[in-house]
């Protein structure tokens, strides 16, 4: 198999789910913002013009970097990403959901309409932009009180997907900008351990 | 256990999820439209102010319809509806996640900008929401043509998660309300055999 991929929220949860499970696969490199998935020959690949891409061996191809990384904890189970047992699994996907949702998806939608880069997708609109930066503060509110219980880890004692999605906030943090704030003191804990960890890329500067 | 649940797209998801498994459990009905999720004792139980919970017999509480689906497809795995082997659970996820963010998603952002009874989350743009509108039926359109290779489910030939998902949407396309346009022959042919399951429920009028 191999993996297209770029610098991108999306992109870092497949880069970094494999570096978590020691794994290294071919990657083709794409231009995401020279818009390589946007044309041909990359459309053909996925029609949606999105990396991540997984191109497996049979041809057939998987998007959508949550599943892309589902198939590769079906193939190496080890260290368990997505939580083990009934609860243990229901409880990674809980929280999995709740950053991609609540936190995640807010900045997302401050991205989206703020960015230059994404005015070929369709409008943009500031003042729904500025309403999601507030949703996205009180979401890190809420996340902090949820946290502040001692847990080193979005899901509970373990690292997981859960927290792979927080670092692809993290990532877009990064690009909007937005500093989280000095006083969520667990959120601000639980980004230094991520930005510590061997797994989270080099960026740009 | 004991699921506490209203009518709502993503409360339908688990009570869809329950019937397809041949399980009953008891439920604790909530009064969604009389805002009984967003007021005590309801916020004890989940401060999130939404349904579903299904609360435990140890006490502990799981949201996310799709993280309790998936708990209980941990506890009683036959049917499966969250695909078999690794691949197949990849695909699974995937058209899972397609048709929660890219068809129910825009629709979703329909009805939070739209109807009167969201006013209190937050102010309401009704010029996003008519974007959104037009980003649903492009989705809907590339559901078609995705789903015109003459399978009879969304992920495939199997029934699954997917298309509980792409029931949830149903259901708020009933509630906006909007009709799937005729000329998507494959989704047409599609939300007729949703429709028609013994799993889908009777709607007030």
């Amino acid at each position: 198999m191999k993996l297209h991929n770029g610098l991108s929220p999306n992109g870092l949860r497949v880069t970094v789910f494999l570096a978590e499970k020691g794994l290294e696969i071919p990657v083709v490199p794409v231009d995401i913002l020279g818009g390589e998935p946007r044309r041909e020959p990359f459309l053909s690949l996925n029609p949606l013009g999105e990396v991540p891409v997984l191109e497996l061996d049979d041809g057939s191809v998987l998007t959508e970097s949550v599943a892309i990384c589902r198939y590769i904890e079906g193939l190496f189970p080890d260290p368990p990403l997505f939580g083990m047992g009934a609860k243990g699994q229901a409880v990674v996907e809980m929280w999995n959901r709740r950053l991609e949702q609540r936190v995640h998806g807010p900045l997302s939608d401050v991205a989206r309409h703020e960015f230059a880069f994404f005015k070929e997708r369709g409008p943009q609109f500031a003042d729904f932009a500025r309403a999601r930066r507030s949703d996205y503060r009180a979401a890190l509110g809420w996340l902090d009180r949820e946290m502040s219980d001692g847990r080193s880890f979005v899901a509970g004692d373990a690292f997981s997907v859960a927290d792979i999605t927080g670092m692809a906030m993290l990532l877009l943090a990064h690009f909007v900008p937005v500093v989280l704030p000095e006083e969520l003191k667990a959120v601000k804990r639980w980004e230094s351990a991520m930005k510590a960890r061997p797994s989270w890329p080099k960026l740009p500067q």
